[in-house]
């Protein structure tokens, strides 16, 4: 991975890997993000999620999905332009729970061709979610906009 | 689509549809959200997105999944044992930006044949959410895991 600045679509190979920082996942956390965007007793309700699927309090996915983000955009690859997705694929296999530590581990696993004359390209990412046991808590496949390096 | 309370696998058709209600998005909660979970000068900085690939402040995709969920979690499908994704796709077609009105229109597009003696299975939603002008800021689509009736 070129540590010497941002990342145009030029300079990204498949197989470049990183691996974030650290997130700390409080339940306090959990329920302030679920109140607001995912209001479901089993992730605002502590006693009320006992009785649910989940059988405890879990994380919103989205909640998931906007932290994964964050640790990306903190310590992931570094591109040119910033991290903008197009699209994305996202599986959750199992919830997070409060206190969950979070770090993210990314690979680039395509670098779709630049189309003659345009300034940006495609690259797809895959990344697991993992917590302090290793156990993954989301894959993501994205699809970014990389610009080209400037003539 | 069935009326008469939360809905379980055995009741659930494709082509049932639903609309949720509408939900307005401030510059503020755009630029909070972001600078929590994707901080990236286009989603938290007026003056400097002008000068990026979104021309002015544009929200979060994640803030547009977050959003799409609370809505769907008011009044979307009425699923018995609540929204459970298991996984999905996104697209973000355009972004979001301050002062967007969006809602959610949605569908069932598949219901996965339960397997014997398991006490729940799946089914696949999409849904557009789009703004105001009826342009479409994501296409979401969803694996819910829905409980079987209760003998």
């Amino acid at each position: 991975m070129n540590m010497n600045g941002p990342l145009y679509h030029d300079d990204i190979e498949v197989g470049t890997t990183f691996t974030t920082g650290h997130y700390i996942l409080t339940q306090e956390e959990i329920i302030g993000f679920a109140s607001r965007y995912d209001p479901q007793p089993f992730h605002t309700d502590p006693e009320a999620a006992r009785h649910t699927l989940f059988g405890g309090l879990a994380g919103s996915g989205w909640h998931t999905a906007a932290i994964t983000m964050k640790l990306m955009v903190e310590r992931g690859l570094e591109l040119a332009g910033g991290m903008i997705g197009a699209g994305c694929e996202l599986t959750w296999p199992v919830p997070t729970r409060p206190g969950d530590t979070l770090h993210v581990e990314g690979e680039v696993i395509e670098v779709t061709p630049l189309a003659p004359g345009r300034k940006r390209g495609l690259i797809t990412m895959r990344s697991e979610t993992k917590n302090q046991d290793g156990v993954v808590v989301q894959t993501l496949v994205a699809k970014l906009v990389v610009p080209r390096r400037p003539e």
